[in-house]
């Protein structure tokens, strides 16, 4: 292998493996697929694996380039293949006698299970099977065999599967027809005969459905099905799946073509699936299932029940000692769990796929943190590995799985919306914020159904244990709040018919009412009727109830060291979206170095509060609204208190007044009649208000800095309240750093204005009060002109935060809450690559972050950037934001760990990446010395 | 003066003037303001001009930049100044027996009238007050200056002048005491002893409302005058003229020193003011008015009625010769019609002042043309010289004048609205759509008042002679819609109330009802009750109407004559905005050379039309919306056979659908139940429609080519009645030259998917008409990431177009429609200089233009990009469009002139500045020649 240069790696089409001798090997996933590598090492490793070539993912793309024709020397380069792969087997490919059987299979890269097709026992026609029978002295073996072939042909190569699962294959059909005609119910009883007529019926089922004949001719058959794996690459599920996992839509597929072995011939045979850890816990023992006299195909359609892999050790000791064998020399090759499929042919072990193993969070961290341990990876390489999304399950409750199956078998789902806040959660229903809280005080658990939310539902959602919209993608107000709140939340889920009048939840043919119980599956999006039991996860006991000691916690202690790892190996600081005290102690045991967005209007909801922001935003002059905001002023400074407190000296960012004033009003008559009564003032005045306020485009109307610029009093008494709450929390002994930040600024004229209202207020509270503090003033920058004069704006802003949820609003003039009826057809259409305000879209707002950020750091190379939008807990984003040089990230506070480790990815990847260019370097200096 | 270098020019403070030997001229406007200028001038070419100096706006910046005080040597380059005008005059300051008396005022390189403030009869006090009495040998006179100076020094300079219009000055009101007292009406009854009893109580009024006395001391008195002057030019009120205007706010004002010269030493004195040309009408001839035996003030007080000009010829023919000479001299120097301010005392012509005329739009062409024939100018200083705006007033049907304040000083006006579309309109009030084409088919001429309209109104706003609404700024749909029709159009009169339901407009105490007459004047925003007549202009009347022979009308001639100067000078393309076959008649008329924007939806509303959109919003599945798309497209394909024929060839761009769908649909219960009625529908549907259809942020929501992605077989209908059209014009013989642009595209792939229909759709007509035409496929440029993607986007993309209204809206983060509540305020803050929506926000929205054109041009050198938002007929974004290179604006009809002229005077500028660059280039090639 050393010969072969990059440049032959890329163009070889074709590339043999089997008795040792493979050409690859299992670093050439881009070339060969997963399967393909996975073949070609165990073979180089000396694992028993039947001989067999893979053709190239390049022949994809040139397939896919030029219209389905294959590059010109393809054919003979497989002919060649094959005659190797005859010497080795000791069988010919077509050959009367000793037939070669194959199966064709795809193979990309990234492993799509089940989204490719495959193809067994090819090689098979009229002639062949009576020498396979003769040779397996099986007659009944063979033609089951030529019957599930001709079956597969028919499905995979010649598209005959119906594209719905709700449409019975054809094949099937006659299948069972023939066990009816034939009394029987199992497979297993039909005779040879039965299996000759049902292999003509196929036959002409084939002819009368496709014009065409089945091929007998096995080269014919190998071109039609390598054709047909190219072709499913490309299949709409392909593309769906690909876009899903955010695979890459080019990657194309590679085809394995590999000697049949059978784990269908007789008792002394048999096969298997297995894992080389606990896909599930994580537990480093062996697992998985195998059944005997089957094939493949038996063990996942569930006709029989497969037994586990430990009963194989009893059962057949020298084939399960050398299967634990291959098991260990498996993982110390991969240096990861791995997925691995075997058959056992007359007691012979074949090796027939390794890959590294899908795991849930809690397998993938404990399997981390053990081979850490185990020495056989780093710390680096285990967190590299981690999907950070995944640390989600270790914080959330979870739902039993038997009784949620059993809920399920019973029909009681009645929807399945955005998971959107993670976790399970089983509760009363209510319809309203009120009944929310009304329901809480008698100790009920509610989750909180509305076709949307607004942020007059906050303290409702707080009550709530869950939150379940008809409405509203994964960045709507209920996901949002519902992520920084650390609630359960599916959202969008159109199917249910919401009626609050008649206070109604109807889905699937059933119909809740108020107080009835419902599970939502915040990881699923699975809206169930009835109770289902959740329990807290074991992190959650630790960090936030510490109703389970550390110690006592394995899963716990995985969580803790991986997490350290992270915390040494990232350059980004973490902060957190909270605005509550609580949340703030959430944020710290998550790991918040900071809280990077305090969105002050969410303290202006609540009895007690409410009343005097409507009466500021009812006020007619300057001094009634002055007096209004008089009251709130202790309110804030008291919540600012508590966050400072909480946060015991590390920055905090407080964002001054956001939101359109209309959200604080109420919009139906009968609500304002009673604000009327509350406030002492007439109804239709605050109706008349509404209206006043009302917007077409709120979005982009009289909000952010603009209510400041407008109403100053508004920004002053916030300052006031941050900074009076400063000395407090100073003068108690503590230690505080506020950040004021001014959000929407598009002009530097509108942060100057602002910023002074701040800082005057800043010298006025610490004369009065004889006090000192640092505090910072920045901004948001979360329109395009910000981004675009952010130069001029960094001049006189102190730190740059970016607003990339609004940023992204903008930018692609993309409403973040009507987007859902085109979002879905983008998705499909591959128009968007994903949901951009989950993931940012880098090539175009990532633009503005760029360049917002260079220029403001060309103006002062020190600037504080960091960024607050729900794209700070997005993996793929810190990556872009690590990239991009920003000093931070804030998300929820429940997305910390998530955050943590994605932004110590980022760097372990730039790490290595300038190790390579370093190495490279030291190559070509090595070569230069060389040519001296 | 050729000894100053331009160094000594900005540094030097105090500049003399008087006896023919001025320090400064004409040119020096940046230095010495308008008026010091002027008098420089004059003085300079041996006009008679009273001694005097200047004291430099580097001072005023100086004063500015240091907080009120003056540079080091300042005192005493006055005291110099001083000395020489005491010898050129012959009287000393603050002389006992010959006091020299001087006239403080400011002027600012742009002049603003009545921004300033004058101080006049500077200098006297109770001693030098009996040095004038006897010198004058007229006590009254010299008192009346004095009572006349501590009032206006009082005012002024100590700032006792009242805020406010609404409240009386404090010493009019003595005046008026004592004049009641003396039982006398005029100020001219009161004798000295009143006069000196009047200086003492202004005095004590001073005093006592200041707590300082009158400063005695000359000296005192002139620095004092020259620090109210710098501070002026900071009021408020002169920072909002230099904002409707449009002028750096740093420009500053100089300081104009002028002995004082008396009109008021009886009737041999007089004073005047004049203009060179009539500034009404640009007729050749002196035009103004004069008083003997007066002072400035009182000519425009108007306590005394002044006599016009012609009628000093006969009183003082000597002098009307003298000043007849004076104008010629003047025009001949300045090139430009001059208004001047002139006295005479005792028979002897000083002037005052000279500064280029105000002229209304007529006076402006007119002015321009007659003096290039006269020689005077080139064409190209005459198109410099045009505001473009004003050209409005020629297009514009027009008020009868009298009429008009007839029915103002009656109490009439009910409100002032923002004039959104310029001209006169008179009609009866209707308050719906609906009833606007009733009233149109009865003959009625109606006005249409709105709260506000939406594109259902679309028939209505074109029935009616204009459109008022009480809400929305002047690019709301009511102002762009009534642009482009040509209507005349007053919007966001909150004033007013207008009551649906009641069927009432009210304001300012009136209350009117649907029928009654109301007037509106587009240019002023005055909506005054009952009817005024009107009159089409002349040009209107030779260019829409054709009911008046070109030759019959001078100002068509001129108006002719300047558009054709434009047209030969213009790089840039002009194109219109328009829908209808009429519209194209007109823009074809003003000059259109293509059409840049054709909405349309415009083309979906109106009876027979809207029912099959609204089907095709309605419909279930794919097959019964082409059912409705079948029906609309012969009506489509119809408009633009009128299109196409009007534009006779011209390139025609069409944009496909863009508003979000739920415009088309009725929004109450009463219309959703009729349409239903109407179509045969369960009108809850309709209503559930409208609820789903409902969007937060439409701005930002399902519209563009969104609509086109989900629903392809819209784009897939309008692309074929666009080419079906233009085949059947092309048999019928006509020329066509179709350009289909894409809407609020942000992907390269929506712009890719949709231009595939076009095309394919394109390939498919040619096929069954047998017929061939050109066409492109271009996109519109309007949200952040299209104009940050253009090079990627302008590899597919025929052409671009750029939506300037979107463009800002999401670059800003900015509702048009919701802007108004704040926009007030941050251009009083000065936040922004102008509204966005007017004119292109060059800094931040300009820098997305400049980085598209740049990006899109890297990729395609000769990519065709042009824009067609509202700032296409704007000159100032005319000028950066040039600028940037653009090939074409595209603009509402009756703005073409308008974009002609600026496009023009963009090419002149630029001819100007690289001849400048070239004479900068040869001065130094040949100072480099004398080097070797």
């Amino acid at each position: 292998m050393a010969a072969v240069t990059q440049r032959s790696v890329k163009d070889r089409q074709v590339w043999y493996f089997g008795g040792g001798d493979a050409d690859g090997d299992g670093t050439m996933k881009d070339v060969l697929g997963g399967k393909g590598a996975g073949l070609a090492e165990m073979d180089r490793i000396g694992l028993p694996v039947p001989a067999g070539f893979t053709i190239s993912t390049g022949v994809c793309g040139y397939v896919t380039a030029h219209r389905g024709k294959y590059p010109p020397r393809l054919d003979m380069l497989v002919a060649k293949a094959m005659k190797r792969v005859e010497k080795e087997m000791g069988a010919k490919f077509g050959d009367r006698k000793n037939p070669l059987l194959v199966s064709v299979r795809s193979g990309a890269k990234i492993s799509m299970p089940g989204m490719m097709d495959t193809v067994l026992n090819l090689g098979l026609n009229d002639v062949t099977v009576e020498g396979l029978a003769a040779r397996s002295k099986d007659p009944r073996f063979a033609w089951d065999c030529y019957r599930r072939f001709v079956q597969m042909f028919g499905d995979v190569v010649l598209g005959m599967k119906p594209a719905s699962s709700q449409v019975r294959d054809p094949f099937e059909l006659l299948l069972e027809a023939k066990k009816h005609e034939r009394g029987v119910e199992l497979d297993s009883a039909l005779t040879v005969d039965d299996l000759k007529a049902l292999v003509a019926t196929f036959k002409a089922e084939i002819k009368a459905r496709t014009g065409k004949s089945f091929p007998e001719n096995p080269v014919k058959q190998l071109w039609a099905a390598i054709g047909a794996v190219f072709a499913s690459a490309n299949t709409e599920r392909a593309i769906v799946y690909r876009r899903l996992n955010r695979i890459p839509s080019d990657l194309g597929t590679a085809v394995n073509i590999c000697s049949m072995v059978y784990g269908n011939m007789g008792e002394n045979s048999g096969t298997g699936v297995a894992f080389t850890r606990d896909p599930s816990s994580g537990d480093p023992a062996f697992y998985g299932e195998y059944l005997l006299n089957a094939q493949g195909e038996d063990v996942v359609a569930g006709t029989r029940t497969p037994r586990p892999i430990s009963e194989l050790a009893a059962e057949m000791p020298k084939v399960y000692a050398q299967l634990d064998r291959v098991r260990k020399i498996l993982e110390k090759r991969y240096r990861d769990m791995q997925d691995v499929e075997f058959t056992i042919q007359r007691g012979k072990l074949w090796m027939l796929q390794t890959r590294t193993g899908k795991r849930t969070g809690f397998a993938a961290v404990r399997i981390a943190v053990d081979m850490v341990n185990e020495k056989l990876i780093t710390d680096q390489a285990a967190l590299l590995r981690i999907d950070p999304e995944s640390l989600n399950q270790l914080l959330r409750p979870v739902f039993d799985g038997n009784e949620k199956k059993s809920a399920l078998d019973a029909g009681r789902l009645l929807g399945k919306g955005l998971p959107a806040g993670p976790g399970a959660a089983c509760g009363r229903i209510t319809f309203s914020a009120e009944d929310a809280l009304e329901r809480k005080r008698r100790g009920e658990e509610v989750i909180l159904v509305r076709i949307e939310t607004s942020p007059e539902d906050i303290e409702g959602m707080n009550a709530a244990l869950g939150i379940l919209t008809s409405r509203g993608g994964t960045t709507s107000h209920a996901a949002l709040v519902g992520r920084q709140m650390g609630k359960v939340c599916v959202v969008g889920c159109g199917e249910l018919a919401i009626d609050y009048a008649a206070g109604t939840l109807a889905g699937s043919g059933h119909v809740l009412k108020a107080g009835d119980f419902l599970s939502i599956d915040g990881n699923t999006g699975e809206v169930i009727a009835g109770a289902i039991a959740t329990r807290p996860s074991e992190v959650h006991r630790v960090v936030i109830e510490k109703s389970l000691p550390a110690a006592e916690s394995p899963t716990y202690q995985s969580y803790a060291k991986l997490l350290g790892w992270a915390d040494k190996h990232r350059r980004m600081r973490v902060r957190a979206n909270a605005d509550q005290g609580d949340q703030c102690d959430n944020a710290v045991a998550f790991g918040a170095e900071g809280v990077g967005l305090c969105r002050t209007e969410h303290m202006f909801f609540g009895a007690g509060k409410i009343e005097h922001v409507q009466q500021m935003i009812l006020a007619a002059t300057a001094e009634e609204r002055k007096a209004a905001l008089a009251k709130l002023l202790p309110i804030q400074r008291a919540d600012f208190v508590a966050i400072f407190k909480a946060m015991a000296g590390r920055p905090v960012t407080v964002r001054t007044l956001d939101p359109p004033l209309h959200e604080f009003l109420p919009h139906t008559e009968k609500d304002q009649q009673e604000l009327g009564a509350t406030l002492g003032v007439d109804w239709q005045k605050i109706a008349a208000k509404v209206a006043e306020l009302h917007e077409f485009n709120p979005m982009l109307g009289f909000r952010g800095c603009r209510l400041g610029i407008v109403y100053p009093e508004i920004t002053e008494m916030q300052a006031r309240a941050i900074f009076e709450a400063a000395c407090e929390v100073k003068a108690a002994g503590g230690a505080v750093n506020p950040e004021v930040m001014i959000p929407l600024v598009g002009t530097l004229k509108e942060f100057r204005l602002q910023a002074a209202v701040v800082r005057r207020v800043a010298v006025e509270v610490m004369k009065e009060r004889g006090a000192r503090f640092s505090y910072l003033v920045g901004t948001m920058i979360e329109v395009p002109r910000a981004a675009l004069t952010a130069g001029e704006i960094a001049g006189e802003a102190e730190f740059f935060s970016y607003g990339t949820n609004d940023l992204t609003q903008t930018a692609m003039g993309l409403s973040r809450d009507d987007s859902g009826r085109f979002l879905e057809p983008y998705l499909k259409q591959e128009i968007y690559a994903f949901d951009p305000f989950q993931s940012l879209d880098v090539k175009g707002v990532g633009q503005l972050v760029a360049m917002a950020t260079a220029s403001g750091r060309a103006v002062k190379p020190n600037l504080k950037i960091g960024i607050c939008g729900e794209h700070g807990g997005d993996p793929a984003s810190i990556q872009f934001f690590h990239e991009t040089g920003l000093d931070y990230v804030s998300c929820s506070p429940f997305r910390l760990p998530i955050a943590r480790v994605a932004a110590a990815q980022a760097a372990l990847r730039e790490k290595s990446a300038l190790q390579r260019t370093a190495g490279t370097r030291s190559v070509k200096r090595k070569a230069a010395k060389g040519r001296r």
